[in-house]
């Protein structure tokens, strides 16, 4: 039997601003990506999600993102690889104490927004983040897009790590994803994606925009929860996986590496 | 034999600021209280400090305080209990990472600054300081100022509490501090500070502003690192107490609670 | 013909975070306190609310706060007179500063959340604020709660103070606000608040808690647009002015001190 | 007769923090650049500097950079034109508010670190930072690199250029300053340094490393006053520039574009 997780970035909140619905789009994912307090979240914020997830029985994970809340993570600053690994033990330990003090594990590390992208494609930023994990905890699984540098580096450093895929992101060729800044990089047709997330999850390929078969096979699956839309989009994969006989559980529950 | 701890804040420096003598310091005490990047501190700051109290075999302690910087933790800021609680945990998770990152346990807890004078008397903070290493972990030592309701309220909450004394504070008949907004609060002379350090480790004693004899047996005395002249003090009073047969030693190597 | 200024605070979206629905309520009031980037506000969000508010013919106040975004400016935070009239120079001077990128004037100072609370009892403070207009620009219009120090203390200094009545806040005998940790302290029935409104608009008058008639005589009345609720509510208090015979127009229109 | 400007940063200082010999090398430039806040420097500071600048005859100019303290404004960060024109608003008129409140007129702007660096080769934010000076003052003189980007767009959008040289970094022959990442990129000796500053103020001529005379002909050459080696330097350089019959004065009193 076909097994997946879906994993959904939360505990973006910070002070008197909300931002997700958290609340809602908890009920179908697997794995929770929470912000640690650089690029959003704080420590009241931190503590809610954590206990929104526990009780939900969905799997909580770090989301370190560079120490930049009016840029919400995405904008790229350039840090030393040892300074990343320092980011990164802090913000592990800041999350995984609330895990302790709600009595729940902390079972991966996701970077966020643009510590993401640029440790995708540079070698000595994926190599910062497996530190942190190993200096952390080294059995924490570390979500890397499937194919890119931190995926690589990740296997060399001895960790587990999974393979993540996008629901609404075009691929290039190269299993990289299409830019943000060019024309149709995010999908918004709902069919369209949940064709494809249905594809990525039961033959482990997704297609790239000029139309070549990209073996991905993917351990997690990326969705949002930004807005009622992207949780109904949300709940419609989730529905439409399990239709496909595919079962979504928190990475923590199988994956072995 | 008699036994004591001295205790110093140090890890306050912040990216390109410096502040504190610590590899100086470091030679004369036996506990650190390491910021945790609210009021001081950052995480380069903290690695590099933990690395140091480590090699000098000086214990680890969490220092955490109010997220200002700008005030460097010494302004009053008014938050809810709940919200210290999880200012804590946030704080000692963060500096607990990079203990377990090298290879060092954590020992205590000691709040800073405005906090530590807030919680000393207010006892929802004192309650909330004592939650958090509750929540984070209950061996943690929670260092309160001798007779203050940080005292109180940590032994009701079952956890091991160090009672601190001030090597270089002036002290009231009822045990409280002389406020710095006060002439006399601290004293300056070295020969001073010194003799009363000495009476504090071997007599338990100190004596108030007015000539009372307060019995505040302290287990650890606060010492600063702040300045050359400071340094200079530490390693007199450390001097002094081995003249006088009194052993420095970290708490976390002799105290039971 | 009776005037009367309806005030609102606005631009405190932050970030990627959003607050408030300025691009509504703007329709209906007559001044925006613009936050400054302490308590809430940045760079861009400034930029764009004052072409908001000049767009629209309606008066730019700064709108001053605590350094404290988590707290979103409504924690109590202790600091000495001279660094508040520091940090107000500063966010004026910021505030002031998109003004005249944009070409349009600034109006008026109001203070936000903890420290208009601090400032409106407390005569240290107060000055603080008097003290920062002065020395930016003596012309602004010092908004104030009527009867609190605030508006004794600008007045000593010879500045321009509005008094400022709440829409929807219950008023102690003494003039001062009911806490808004006491029980009602904040008015929810539509019709109550309107009443009110055109009571202290058209006879000055507005009844305390205790039944007591309160001749404050307000220049600017405290309305707010944190969600559709309140946007209509403010709808509504303008639309039952205009029927009054009451016009709405902004402080720098009409108002002489 | 030759007349030079002689510019440092200032008023980098923070909260507890202290950085620089602002008292010490204040007495040998004419220009100080002043931190804004974002990379250094807080309310408090900004106005012991302008009060500090105006007792000693000393131009005031803003210092506006990436609002990364933690990075002190050297880290690379990418944001938008748009982006970088608000956070240069905004800061210009942080500094300006201290210089109206201290009867000081704002001379000039020069950005800090890595925006300095980034804008010297970059036009869109070179355009940004002149969009930023049109919008704010449009007399306010733009030191900008001599050679760069800065000094061509600054001029193209008709603004009063100055073009700045570097006291002790080393030139490439296309008239960019080599990397700091680079050997050899900063100059030590002292004799060499003030031997070049001279050239540079009489000849308008610096030597680049391959041996290339270039013609920069600064109007403001930039020193520092980090430590009391960096103040000595800046004490010789002056002295010598007046032995070699070249006047001190800043740029405000004589620069007109």
């Amino acid at each position: 039997m076909k097994v997946i997780d879906l994993n959904c970035d939360m505990g973006e909140s910070f002070g008197h601003y909300k931002i997700g619905c958290d609340e809602e789009v908890i009920n179908y994912i697997s794995s929770a990506n929470i912000a640690c307090g650089f690029h959003a979240g704080d420590p009241q914020v931190m503590d809610y999600t954590v206990k929104l997830a526990r009780d939900n029985k969905v799997g909580v994970g770090a989301h370190p993102g560079f120490n930049d809340l009016q840029g919400f993570g995405r904008r790229k600053i350039h840090m030393t690889g040892e300074e990343i690994v320092n980011e990164l033990i802090y913000q592990i330990g800041a999350i995984r104490s609330f895990c302790e003090a709600n009595g729940v594990g902390l079972s991966h590390v996701k970077p966020h927004g643009a510590l993401n992208n640029m440790a995708s494609v540079d070698e000595n930023l994926a190599r910062a983040v497996a530190k942190a994990i190993k200096l952390t905890d080294p059995n924490l699984i570390y979500i890397a897009l499937a194919g890119s540098k931190m995926e690589q580096i990740g296997r060399e450093e001895g960790l587990k790590v999974a393979k993540e895929a996008f629901a609404d992101r075009q691929y290039n060729p190269d299993g990289t994803l299409v830019s943000r800044q060019e024309a149709g990089a995010v999908l918004h047709d709902k069919e369209t994606i949940i064709e494809r997330v249905v594809q990525m999850a039961s033959e482990g390929v997704v297609t790239a925009k000029d139309g070549t078969k990209l073996n991905i096979n993917p351990d997690t699956i990326c969705v949002h929860g930004d807005n009622p839309e992207a949780v109904e989009l949300a709940a419609s994969i989730r529905h439409m996986l399990q239709e496909h006989g595919i079962t979504v559980k928190s990475l923590g529950t199988w994956f072995t590496g």
